[in-house]
C-alpha cells in the first residue's frame, strides 16, 4: 500500500464512516494504517488490483464463505479467526493443501475502529499461525442500520494433495463414520452469550483450522471415503447431505457421540439438538473398515483430535435414511434441523 | 446439488427467510432451485465444500471485490453482473487471464426471490458471455434491517499471461496515457437514479468485462507498463495512486478526456467531477510513447474500446503530482476524490 497520508488514525476512539469506502485517501489511510500493518506480507504489499502469486502447478480447489455471525466477539474466538478457519477448512476437506486466502469487508459506518483493528489482528493472526496468507483484500462502508458491525468473505485457493480423492458423493456401506471431538460448541457459544446462559465452565468454541489434522489423517489413511466440517445444521445437515449425494444410509450411535455436558445442558434448556449445531474446528471422516483404526489414531494424536470417535457406520438404503441408535436402546431418525433456524451461527 | 426437496419455491411471491441461510432442507432448496440451475457448471455441480479445478500450471492471480451498490438495479446493468464484471477486470488488469469465480450471496430476510432471480440470472449471463464459469458459493442469511438486500462478494482466479509484467508502480516519465472510453458513466448512473435526475438520453453504466479488451491490448503493445480499471474515486484516485506507486507524475489533457455530455450535466449539477466518478467498464492504459498508438488501435478496434482516447502523459516529478491542462488553457491539480464521497456506488 502506497502511503500518502500524513495524519494517523485513532484506533481508540475513531469510527467508520462512509468515506472509509469511497476509494479515496481515507480509504487508503484505514488500510494503510489498519489492515495492511496487521496482515502484512509480500503479496498483500504489491498493491495493485489484486494479489500476483508464485508458479503453482496442480488441480486448483477454490471455496469461499461469507461470515456474519453476531456477536461478532464470542468465547473462544470472534469474526476474524472465524473467516480464517472457516475458508481454510473447506478447502482442506477437499483433500487440498490450502495456499492463498482473499478477505472482503463490509463494514457498516459507526463501527468503532477498536473493534475492527481487534477483528483484523485476529484474523492475521489466525492466518500466521495456519501459515495461509491474506494475499489481497477489499474494503466496503455501508450506512448505519444497512449492516450489522462486519461482515467477511474469505475465498481460498489450494491445490489437491497427490492421490487425495475425497467427496461427499464416495460414502459406501461398510465405511466407518469418524467425528474428531465433541459436537455442537461452536453454535452452544454463540448461542449462550445471546441468551444470557451462564456455566460453572463456559461454553467456548471449537473455531480452529483444521488443514494440518486433515494432512495427518490422510497420510494414516490414504483411502478416506469423505472428509466434511460439520458447520451449519451440524451433524444432522452434513450426514443427510452425503447420504443424498453418495445413495446411501448412516447408523449413528447416540452412546458413542462426544458432546461436552455444558452443551448437553445448554441444547437442553433451548430445545436443540446437538447434532444440529454448528461446529467450526471438527472433522467428519468416513473411511472404509480396513482404515477406520489408522484414521482414528491419526486424528487422535493431533492435538485438535484428542477426543475423536467412531461414531457410527455407513450402510447400504436407497432412502438414504441417517438413523441413530440412542442411549436409551432405541432407534430413531435424525432429520435435518428438526429445530427451529439457528439465524447468524457464522 | 442434491436435490432432497420436492416442494417447488414460489419464485413470483416468496420471499427469502433466516431459515434459506440456516444450513438446512431450505437452504438446499434455495441453492438447488434458484441457484444452481442458473449458475450451472460441472465444477459447481460437484456439491462439495468447494470447486475441484482441473490441472493449472502458471503463476496465479486472485483479486477479490465485495458489491454492495444500492439500488441493486440500474441503467444498464445490476449487482449481479457488475460483481461478475469486477472481479474479471481486477483479474485482467493484472495481466491475467480470468479462469474462475467463487460467488458469497449475503441476503436480508424478506428479499422478494423475484428479485434474487434477476440478479443470480444477471450473474450467469455475464459469467456465461465472459468465459469464466462461478465454481463455489455460499449463501447467508441476516435478519431484516441487518443488510440491505444483496451484498455480493465475488473472488476470481486467473493465470497470468505469458511475458505480461505490469503494475501500477511500473509508469515511467515519457508514458503516456490512454483511457477506452467516456468516463464517468457508471457512477452517474447510479446517481441520476438516486437522486431523480432524467435526461434527454438516459445514462447508462458501462458495467462490462474487460479481459477481451486486455487482451488485445497485451497482445498489439506487450510493452505496457499499466493497466487499470479506474473504479471508485474514479480516474483521479487511479492516477493519484499509480503516481505515487511508481514515483512519477502526471498531466492530463482536459480536451482530450472523453466525458458524455449527459454525465457531464448531471456532474454539473450535483457538484461532481467526471474525473471522480467510477466507472466499471473502462480501461486505463499506461504505455511506452513507441507503443501509444498501436494500444491506442487495438483499444480502438474493439467494441468496448471505440471512444479510446489520448488523455495525457507521465512525466519525472518527485511530489507525485497528477495535473491537467484545463480547457481554458489553465493548469489545475487533479487531487483525490475532492467532491463528497459516493457511497455504495460498487
Ligand atoms: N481490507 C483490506 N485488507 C487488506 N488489503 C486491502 C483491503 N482492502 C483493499 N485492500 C488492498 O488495497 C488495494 C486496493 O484495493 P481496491 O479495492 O481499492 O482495488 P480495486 O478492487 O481495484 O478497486 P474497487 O474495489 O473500487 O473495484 C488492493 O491491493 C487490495 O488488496
Ligand atoms: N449462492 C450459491 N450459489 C451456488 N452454489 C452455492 C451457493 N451457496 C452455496 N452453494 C454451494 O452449495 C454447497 C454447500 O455450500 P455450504 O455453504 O453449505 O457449504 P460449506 O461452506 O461447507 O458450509 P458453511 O457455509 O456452513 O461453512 C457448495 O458446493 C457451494 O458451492
Ligand atoms: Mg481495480
Ligand atoms: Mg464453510
Ligand atoms: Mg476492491
Ligand atoms: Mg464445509
Ligand atoms: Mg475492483
Ligand atoms: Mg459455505
Amino acid at each position: 500500500m502506497i502511503s500518502l497520508v500524513s495524519s494517523a488514525l485513532d484506533l481508540q476512539q475513531g469510527r467508520i464512516d462512509l468515506s472509509h469506502g469511497a476509494g479515496g485517501r481515507a480509504m487508503v489511510q484505514l488500510i494503510g494504517q489498519l489492515f495492511a500493518p496487521a496482515l502484512h506480507n509480500e503479496f498483500l504489499a504489491q498493491g495493485d488490483d489484486g494479489a500476483r502469486l508464485p508458479l503453482c502447478h496442480g488441480r486448483l480447489v477454490m471455496a469461499t464463505d461469507a461470515h456474519v455471525v453476531s456477536p461478532l466477539f464470542f468465547p473462544g474466538g470472534d469474526i476474524g479467526c472465524l473467516s480464517v478457519h472457516g475458508t481454510i477448512n473447506d478447502v482442506a476437506v477437499m483433500g487440498a493443501r490450502p495456499l492463498y486466502l482473499t478477505a472482503s469487508f463490509i463494514l457498516e459506518e459507526g463501527l468503532p475502529l477498536s473493534d475492527l483493528a481487534r477483528v483484523v489482528e485476529s484474523m492475521a493472526a489466525a492466518s500466521r499461525a495456519a501459515g495461509v496468507p491474506i494475499v489481497t483484500g477489499d474494503t466496503k462502508v455501508v450506512q448505519r442500520g444497512k449492516a450489522d458491525g462486519i461482515f467477511i468473505t474469505t475465498t481460498g485457493v489450494g491445490v489437491l494433495r497427490d492421490g487425495a480423492d475425497v467427496s461427499g458423493a464416495y460414502a459406501q456401506p461398510g465405511d466407518v463414520i469418524l467425528v474428531s471431538g465433541p459436537l455442537g460448541d461452536h453454535g452452544m457459544a454463540i448461542m449462550s452469550v445471546r441468551e444470557g446462559l451462564s456455566f460453572d465452565a463456559p461454553i467456548v468454541s471449537d473455531t480452529a483450522a483444521l488443514h494440518g489434522l486433515v494432512s495427518d489423517v490422510l497420510d494414516a489413511a490414504p483411502g478416506v471415503h469423505v472428509l466434511r466440517d460439520p458447520t451449519r445444521g451440524g451433524l444432522s445437515a452434513t450426514l443427510n447431505e452425503i447420504a443424498h449425494q453418495s445413495g446411501v444410509g448412516v447408523v449413528l450411535q447416540e452412546a458413542q457421540i462426544p458432546v461436552r455436558s455444558a452443551v448437553a445442558a445448554a441444547c437442553e434448556l433451548l430445545g436443540l439438538d446437538p447434532l444440529d449445531v454448528a461446529n467450526e474446528g471438527r472433522l467428519l471422516v468416513i473411511v472404509p473398515a480396513a482404515q477406520a483404526d489408522a484414521a482414528l489414531s491419526a486424528l487422535r494424536a493431533h492435538p485438535l483430535g484428542r477426543e475423536a470417535a467412531r461414531i457410527g457406520d455407513v450402510v447400504a438404503d436407497d432412502r438414504y435414511f441417517v438413523q441413530m441408535h440412542t442411549r436409551m436402546g432405541g432407534q430413531r431418525m435424525v432429520d435435518w434441523l428438526a429445530a427451529e433456524a439457528l439465524p447468524r451461527i457464522c
